[in-house]
């Protein structure tokens, strides 16, 4: 797999020859930038393709980095990274705020899973079987210990489960940190809409980087697509290449807790509301992001009546004091899911290529290992044990297997 | 009451003297604006004071027109000023789009005004007799009538008014048409804020025009405060002066309706949902607003979580269908309260001084006899009949009558 050489134009006809890297990375969003990040550092000549770098989901998501409370059925997998990148979080950020000069947010707050009613109850009780399954073991409290915790919940909240590792970032201030690390450590911007993948079949198929909108070509050794939920046009290439991510919507409020409010949460609370994840994410600074509406709607960011309606009915009858906080801004985002949920790391079955996408509800959770991981492809052509689980090649394995 | 000279300004020690004109209004609000393009085009040289005119309550409000559905026990006589601004509104809104070259989205839609349970249909009954009792006599809908008038009705509701003539404007296009005509007809802006009222006690008692924040004096032989829900500082003043005017806070939504869901609504819709007055405002370029809270708290225009969140609540009670539009604006403003809901026009206790000002909920229906009553008033001294009983000296001969 390893690609050390700049790729050949060959069969690049009409294209206006680009800039060449060792690293090409489409997509600058947290995921595409830490890549980025980890490739420059380890002495590679990397462009990053993005018509606005620092942009996607970190804009709108809300930071929770839950590896024990986003624990589901079937992904038990997915669980041993989510908590290695848990792990992963404080130096990472230590290493971000010297390398940038900028701060992330991290705040080791833990989270409080309540429950309202006795169907809410009867989940956590489940998922917190599940997660002694898994040699986990978070708290479980009484609705009143809860209120202890934290005095704004309702009354009606009946239990809860206390999670002291599930911390957060504030996906903003990660973005923009990322961004500037990237520049001190010479990564390039290209800020342009790509086309499609450059592909030469001369000898081997083989990808050799992009092609612009505008027709001009990028090539470089390596490829890396981090588009998040953004596609493709996957014309020329093989089927089963692009990955299989599709958009998985999420609406989010953020308000603000005026001083005299202050601290008015002092730790993530979530809970399942009629079946529906709400959670509340309170920053040192203030603000309080409340998330997230869960809709299949293609690529479709509009902010709606209902979507917002939602947020703010769950989350009054988890927390009914917020009524009075000033509602700052709304706004929507789209995950990148995969079929299983857990994110595609690694290279494809072209040469030249690889993914580093389809990170759905944990793509600012799992920003560390993500980076470590490619970092260590690009460099050389391994990855990582722990993140092997996770090669694209997952998927193809199983679309060949399928009897025709 | 007529001062068509220029005020003198003795007893200014310290203030620089600024321009000088026959009007000055103080608030470029749509009522401000509406007195100053009368006064203008009756010859009189007139100034707006204003940081920002075109600004106020009008770039929140919905834009009923609302005269028979706001009607309220024991607001008989405001209900005739009301019908007849409302009258007056076609050649209103004519003439305006003659003079400024702009539409203001006058739509003669009518309004539905519908009962979703017991308590509400018995509210609407009573509405209806007095509506009845005051000569007025919308039609009774059964709920299947009302939504065979407007399919997206909840299969809840029980009946309705149907009430053709009260219709709409929208209060941003009239705040921008008024701002040209005003242009055009020769007003003059000050865009600065007033810190207070400039007296003159050397002969009789007499406003003279005001005193900026920065210290410098404009002056002006008559002054009009239609400052809305702000007040200015009454040092100097005597007792009543000022205008009992306080601040009612009112929370909107604006959401888009995409044109696959077209028209939507037809009409104005509105009901009262446990008690909170709800109301969907349909424009013919998609957009739909909501509105609206009210609440007393001061000189506080945030939008608040509580507040979008009762919002969304009652319209989809309402239209179970809106939840799929954009939602593209929250927004707060202060409704100017008077002790009779009734607006003050016309002079007071200190020569030189008028008020256009505490039109509460009716601001939008009231401009066209606001402005009409106010030109009269700076022309001749003397307010037009209909006015008579909103004259400010209604609360001063109370407040002279209580005992001490």
């Amino acid at each position: 797999m390893r690609t050390t050489t700049a790729a050949s134009t060959d069969g690049m006809e009409g294209a206006t020859s680009g800039a060449t890297s060792d690293v090409l990375v489409v997509g600058g969003g947290i995921i595409g930038l830490v890549t980025a990040w980890r490739a420059a550092q380890r002495g590679m000549s990397t462009t990053v393709v993005d018509p606005a770098p620092g942009g996607g989901a970190a804009r709108v998501a809300a930071g929770m980095l839950a590896a024990v409370t986003e624990l589901h059925y079937g992904e038990e997998t997915l669980l041993s990274l989510n908590l290695a990148s848990a792990a992963r979080y404080p130096s990472f950020a230590a290493e971000l705020a010297e390398a940038s000069g900028q701060e992330i947010g991290y705040r080791a707050c833990g989270t409080l899973a309540v429950a309202l009613d006795a169907d809410d109850r009867a989940h956590l009780r489940e998922l917190h079987a599940l997660q002694r399954r898994c040699g986990l073991d978070p708290e479980w409290l009484t609705g009143r210990e809860c209120r202890r915790l934290e005095p704004m919940l309702a009354p009606s909240v009946r239990g809860g489960l206390r999670v002291d590792g599930d911390h957060q970032a504030d996906p903003r201030r990660l973005a923009t940190a990322l961004l500037v690390a990237c520049e001190r450590a010479g990564v390039r911007f290209a800020r342009e809409r790509v086309a499609r993948l450059a592909l030469a079949t001369a000898a081997d198929e083989r990808v050799t980087g992009v092609v612009l909108d505008d027709g001009r070509e990028l090539s470089a050794g390596q490829t890396v697509l981090a588009t998040g939920a953004h596609g493709l046009d996957g014309a020329g290439l093989p089927p089963g290449v692009l990955p299989p991510v599709r958009p998985v919507k999420g609406q989010v409020l953020r308000l603000r807790v005026p001083p005299a409010y202050a601290p008015f949460l002092s730790r993530t609370v979530r809970a399942v509301v009629r079946g529906g994840h709400v959670y509340l994410v309170p920053r040192t600074n203030g603000e309080l992001v409340i998330g997230a509406t869960s809709e299949e709607m293609g690529w479709d960011t509009t902010v709606t009546a209902g979507g917002v309606y939602e947020l703010l009915r769950d989350a009054h009858e988890l927390v009914p004091g917020l009524t009075e906080l000033p509602l700052t801004e709304t706004c929507a985002g789209l995950r990148p899911g995969s079929p299983d949920n857990a994110p595609l790391l690694g290279p494809t079955r072209l040469a030249g290529l690889h993914l580093a996408t389809g990170h759905y509800r944990n793509g600012v959770l799992l920003t560390p290992v993500t980076g470590d991981a490619m970092g260590e492809l690009l460099a050389t052509g391994e990855l990582p044990e722990q993140a092997r689980p996770f090669t694209p090649r997952r998927f193809t394995r199983r679309l060949q297997e399928q009897p025709a």
